[in-house]
């Protein structure tokens, strides 16, 4: 290994020219007039792949390319195959004003890098890619098979990924699939994400008079939609956080001590927490601690809600109609579509005869877990904490990332997520960043990923 | 009398004539570009009010003028004195292309006249000028003096109202003030206002998060404050509709034997009114009829709703605010500012901690009631049924008319509302209109008023 270790830490200054070339390309996946940028950036990547000793092609899709770059391997190859998803599109950089340099012109400050896509998400895969160079160019034999998958739509969807993952099934079979996409809490603080929650949403809208009417004519003698709307949905969690829907957290499993354990060890705080959401205080589901709170347990939010009049001053008016929008996070062992049948039904039966309720369905997305006591969580544990020398935290996320259900369903595939990006990294806003210090340490951890993954029991 | 009357009969052609010219001026106050109208409109009522036999004059303001015109008098009558408050200004017509024929070109069509202002307010307090015309021209002896206070700023809140009022206190000092500017229920059913509706209006916001939060990451672990909102407004009131704020019903008398009695005589039927609103229901507090509830007791209601994402589709968050507008209706004996601070204190009590509660006052005015059973009602109603051979219903109104409380305090006078407009009037609406039969009515009603007004003891 020490070849491989020595050739990273040699090849730094060039890495990081090569990532600013990379960086260069204004991969604006929601904005057309960029097309032609992901399509060079695909191309970029591809003749990288191949200068640096992968087998790499363009694959066109009905959207943006996708870019295969794979180990060189023999025919009927018997050793385990792993692949990185990545993604090499961006999230567009306005609002342009605050950014201090210019989101495609990468700008070194201190151990920082800044750009737009610096985190999310071409440091994170390029310090894969480096990784598996380092294996190539030192004539240091892989003790696996190594595919790159790095799309170009991450950021509007991903709505050919599921096709290209279909038509390259057989490609693309293998033991897991690591993603470098989330985030590590602290840069002493490495972390395997081993849960996901799921979603569904909904809308609903209660209907009462055909027509805003005059509060004064008629007020006091017809349901108020707003006010209807309000006791149903207050009707729907207790003053403790929980929601009083019977049936909602059936199949929710407890988290085991380890679990807990592990999530005490998280290193944000709760008077941190407290003060990065500016909130007067913390508040959720009684018997939990908020990090519990925010990743293992179902939650039922509102994010909007629209009723009558909402301009300036006052208007007399008994609106005609309230609606709110919702979403359920869900975790482990709830099916979506179960959950939306019981909120529907329960929402259904709890509305007054006062008003027409309609419920339109919106998304939804399975929550995900791989175990993390499971050979390939620990193996991804043993690769962290080599790579970083501090023990790596398990951390449940509380966002959904709908493409790993997708490599479950269609490849058969557990996702190891090893997110190196840093809370303050920026991702999605102006002055997005890159530690170079977590640059450096996901090479390692690249390297001894693929030594400690294949070492497990239970591959083909 | 008979001279009077018969005058009315022999006159009506020249009298809609007339009212075809008051109806032609776009007294639009609302917007400046028809300044010039409502001057015009002004001094054609002054140059009317002199032909046929008043002291008629134009008083600026710091907006649109008022004319003033009185019956002639001799110095230090001791006759009683009655004010008909009226005004020349109308409603903006928009949308100009749902009108059938266009706003300010008069329309006879049946026994209807169709022209902006028709029923709002030209028409109404033209039947009071030409049955005032009829005692004058036929040198009928009135039995009272009679001024007519006309203005041109009714549309847009009657800003230099009160300032004038008080500029001309003693000209105007009067027994009380007669006002044709309300409704009748049909045609068959004349009718007496006695009471209208005060009000408070405000709107509360619940701050929670000093941001919108990703929903998946943070939610669970914090307040939504729209689901705090929807907690606070569902606790305001119970399923049967009563309002749980204590004090809330301070002071509210309950309606006498006779008000109730007197409500059971109006002639909108439940069904009819259910079928008027479109609603799924009638619905309101629980020991009233729908009639008792929208004009003799007070409510609480949400006017408007706003809070996180309200475009197509869903958004993953959990909002940083949410506001609701509301007003109350307030009936005779509740203070609004004792209301107001009742309903803050107990939305603040009752606020969770998790959000921060902030309360914005919005405008406010008394109820207002003239005991039906009082003299000048009882006169009203008796003038009623003989102009229109039906008996009369007493009403009160849940809307709010902020003037008569000026009148009240300033003059120290109270209104008697005589409307003779009809419920498919088209009031602020297209198509607006003034029934012919009303209009004859009208003028007979006001030619009966002054002689069953003066009769009634207690005058100076």
């Amino acid at each position: 290994m020490q070849p491989v270790l020595n050739y990273l830490k040699q090849n730094q200054k060039r890495f990081l020219a090569e990532f600013g070339d990379y960086l260069r390309f204004a991969s604006v996946s929601a904005q057309p007039e960029h097309k032609k940028d992901l399509l060079a950036c695909a191309e970029w990547l591809v003749a990288h792949g191949r200068k640096i000793g992968l087998d790499a092609r363009l694959c066109p899709t009905a959207g943006h390319p996708i870019v295969i770059a794979k180990t060189p391997r023999k025919k009927n190859s018997r050793r385990p195959h792993f692949m990185v998803y990545g993604h090499y599109d961006v999230q567009p950089p306005e609002p342009f004003e605050l950014w201090k340099t210019p989101p495609f012109e990468p700008r070194i400050a201190g151990r920082n890098i800044f750009a737009r896509g610096a985190t999310d998400n071409k440091g994170q895969n390029f310090a894969h890619l480096k990784a598996v160079e380092a294996y190539l160019q030192t004539g240091t034999p892989l003790p696996c098979d190594v595919t790159f998958v790095l799309e170009g739509e991450e950021e509007v969807g991903s709505a050919n990924l599921s096709k290209f993952l279909k038509s390259h099934r057989a490609e693309l079979d293998c033991e897991a699939v690591v993603i470098s996409d989330t985030g590590m809490p602290a840069p002493d603080h490495p972390a395997l994400t081993y849960a996901l929650r799921g979603i569904i949403a909904f809308e609903i809208i209660l209907r009462g008079p055909a027509r805003d009417l005059h509060s004064g004519i008629f007020g006091g003698a017809v349901e108020n939609p707003a006010m209807a709307l309000a006791q149903l949905l207050a009707k729907v969690r207790d003053d403790q956080g929980h929601v009083k829907i019977p049936g909602f957290y059936d199949g929710v499993a407890p988290l085991s001590k380890y679990e807990r354990e592990q999530i005490k060890r998280y290193p944000l705080k709760d008077a941190q927490l407290k003060k990065l959401l500016g909130a007067p205080q913390l508040f959720g589901e009684r018997g939990f601690t908020p990090t519990e709170q925010r990743s293992s347990r179902p939650t039922f939010e509102i994010n909007g809600l629209t009723s009558g009049y909402q301009g300036e001053g006052s208007k007399t008016i008994v609106p005609a109609w309230a609606r709110a929008k919702i979403t359920c996070r869900l975790v482990p062992n709830q099916r979506p579509a179960h959950v939306r049948k019981i909120v529907c039904a329960w929402l259904k039966k709890n509305c007054p005869p006062t008003v027409r309720l309609e419920i339109t369905a919106g998304h939804g997305a399975e929550a995900y877990l791989v175990p993390p006591t499971s050979a390939p969580a620990q193996a991804a544990l043993r690769a962290l904490e080599k790579a970083f020398g501090a023990r790596p935290v398990l951390m449940r996320e509380g966002g959904s990332i709908p493409i790993v259900n997708e490599f479950k369903k269609i490849l058969g595939a557990d996702s190891l997520l090893l997110g190196i990006g840093l809370p303050d990294d920026n991702a999605h806003s102006p002055n997005e960043k890159f530690s170079l210090d977590c640059f450096e340490q996901g090479q390692r951890m690249s390297v001894y990923l693929w030594q400690e993954l294949s070492a497990t029991d239970g591959h083909r």
